[in-house]
C-alpha cells in the first residue's frame, strides 16, 4: 500500500453511502456487515484488458460496469438480493489514477442501480494491463436459492429476453436480471437456472449436467436479437447459430413445473419458452446438439 | 470460461471439503452459505506476480499460500473468525494449468489450517503474469469486530512478535495471528488493532488517525526479529530502524485498557508492549515520528 493507494482510499470513502447493512465500510482491515437470517450467496469474476474488454476502446467506466454487471447476473442466476460488493484491481502504472475513478464510477452505475454498497477493496499498480476483481455477497430470498440442479424432464425451459450477437455492445450494456430473477421466483419456485455468459447451448448443458436430464429446443421458437441478425450478415452463421452460440447475452435460462409456465408466460411477457426438459440429451427440434460437438452439428445443418 | 477452466473447476470440486456453513460450494453460479447470527466481516487482496512476490524464484505453492494469509491476516486484525474464501485468478498462458494446481495448493495450507473452505472461484489466462485475488469472509465474536478507532490515551500498545526482515523469508512464510487474537480479544476486549502490512510505524499511525490519538514508542521494548539484525549488516539501516520501518511482518498492533494490560502480558508470553498511547503525535522516547517524515527523523538520528 502505497500513499497513491491511501489518497484513493479517502477518495472512494467519500463516495461510498453507507447502507443499513454496513457496519463499517471501506478504510478498516475488513468491512462489517450486519448479520443475515437468510443464506448468504458469494461470487467471484475477474475481468482483464484485452479479454473483457478492450480499455482503450471502451474506457474505464464502461469496464467497471461489467465488472459489477458480471457479479450482479450471477447473483440473479441464483434468485437472490445482492447486498455488498468488494473490489480488487491492479491498475497499469501510467493513468492508474485516472483509471481507478473511472472504474469506480462504472463500478457504482451498476451497484447503485441496485442499491449495492462497495464496502471494500484492494488497489494496486503495475506495469501490466488491467485486471479487475469483483467479489458480490448475496442473500437468498424466503423461497432459497435457485441451483443449476433442480431441472426435472417435462419443465419448461425459458429465457428472460433475446439471444446473440452481444459482442456488438450487449456484452458491456446489460441490465443484470436480478429483478426478473425475484418476481418470477417469488411468482412460482424456479426450479433451476443460469445467467447464459458462454452461450445459451453451453450454459443450458451445466442445467443438464447438474440436473441430470436433457432438453429439447424448440429451434423456431429461440428469440433472436436484432444483433445476432447483424452478425449474421457478416460471420457466415446463421442467426439462430448466433443466439445459440455467442456468449455474454447475461440473460437467464430457467426450468420451471409446466404446471406453472402458462401464467408466468402471461404475467411476465419479456419470458419466452425455448423448450421442454427431457430425459436425456440435448435436442434442437429432432436433432441432437452434442455436448462438444453441437456446433458441427449445427454446421452440417447450415 | 474455457474447457480449461471447465476441467480445473471439476478438480477443485473434488478437492473441497465441505463445512457446517457451506450449503453449496463451487460449480453453481454463486456459493451459499448458512446464515450466521454474527456480523459477516468481508476482506480482499490482490496479489501480483513481480510485486507480492516473484513467482519464478517462489513457485506458485508459496504465492498462494501468501495470497490466503495475508487475507487471513486482515479477519485477525478484527479478531474475527474466518468462515469462507473465493479467489480469482489471471494465470499466465504457459503453463497456466500446472501454476494453478500448485496455487491451489498453497492456498489450502494456509486455509486449511484454519478450517477454511474455499468455496467459489474464477479461473482465467492472459498473456500476462500472474495476478490473484483472494476475497475472505469471517464471522465476528460475541465480543464484536475490533475497528482502528477505539484506542484511547492512555491504552496500553501490544505487539505479538518480532518485526523487521521480513523480506528475507517470512512474508511467504507467515502464520496469521487468528487464534492469538481470538484468545486474548477473549480473555480482554481489545479495543483497536491492526496488522502489519506497511510496517509498524505506518500501520500504527492508521489506528492512531482513525482513534484521533498519539502515541509514544518505547525503543528499547520493540521486539527486534532476528532477520531485521541480518538485514542491517547490509542495508546501512539500524536492525530497530527495520523494524519501524519493514512491511509484511502481519504480526498484530493493539491497544488495550492498561488495567487489562499486566494481565495479558503474563497470560499471553508472546505479546510484548511496545508503549502507550498519548493525547496526540507519534513519538519514539521523546523524539516525535511525524507521519510522512519520520524516515528522515530516524535518519537524523542514526
Amino acid at each position: 500500500m502505497n500513499s497513491g493507494e491511501f489518497a484513493f482510499i479517502s477518495w472512494l470513502r467519500d463516495r461510498t453511502p453507507g447502507g443499513p447493512r454496513v457496519l463499517l465500510g471501506p478504510g478498516d482491515d475488513t468491512a462489517v456487515l450486519a448479520p443475515a437470517s437468510r443464506p448468504t450467496l458469494a461470487t467471484v469474476d475477474m475481468l482483464m484488458d484485452g479479454t473483457d474488454f478492450i480499455l482503450s476502446e471502451v474506457g474505464g467506466r464502461a469496464a467497471g460496469r461489467k465488472a459489477m454487471n458480471v457479479n450482479l447476473s450471477d447473483i440473479a442466476a441464483m434468485a437472490g438480493v445482492p447486498t455488498a460488493a468488494v473490489v480488487s484491481v491492479s491498475l497499469p502504472k501510467a493513468g492508474g489514477r485516472d483509471l481507478a475513478e473511472q472504474l469506480h464510477h462504472g463500478l457504482r452505475d451498476a451497484a447503485d442501480l441496485f442499491g449495492v454498497p462497495i464496502v471494500g477493496g484492494d488497489t494496486n499498480t503495475w506495469n501490466h494491463p488491467l485486471a479487475i476483481s469483483v467479489t458480490m455477497l448475496g442473500e437468498a430470498t424466503e423461497r432459497g436459492p435457485v441451483p443449476r440442479s433442480g431441472a426435472k424432464p417435462g419443465d419448461w425451459l425459458l429465457v428472460t429476453g433475446a439471444l446473440g450477437g452481444s459482442l456488438l455492445g450487449k456484452h458491456l450494456a446489460f441490465t443484470p436480471r436480478i429483478r426478473e430473477a425475484l418476481e418470477i421466483h417469488e411468482a412460482a419456485p424456479i426450479r433451476a437456472m443460469i445467467d447464459i455468459s458462454d452461450g445459451l447451448a453451453a450454459d443450458l448443458q451445466h442445467i443438464l449436467d447438474e440436473s441430470r436430464c436433457g432438453a429439447r429446443l424448440t429451434a423456431g421458437a429461440i428469440p433472436i436479437a436484432p444483433a445476432a441478425e447483424e452478425r449474421s450478415r457478416t460471420s457466415g452463421k446463421s442467426p439462430l447459430r448466433h443466439a445459440l452460440e455467442d456468449g455474454e447475452d447475461f440473460e437467464l435460462i430457467l426450468a420451471v413445473d409446466p404446471i406453472d409456465g402458462p401464467r408466468l408466460l402471461t404475467k411476465f411477457p419479456y419470458l419466452v419458452k425455448i423448450g421442454e426438459c427431457v430425459e436425456a440429451g440435448l435436442w434442437l427440434d429432432d436433432a441432437p446438439l452434442a455436448p462438444a460437438g453441437w456446433v458441427h452439428a449445427m454446421e452440417a445443418k447450415a
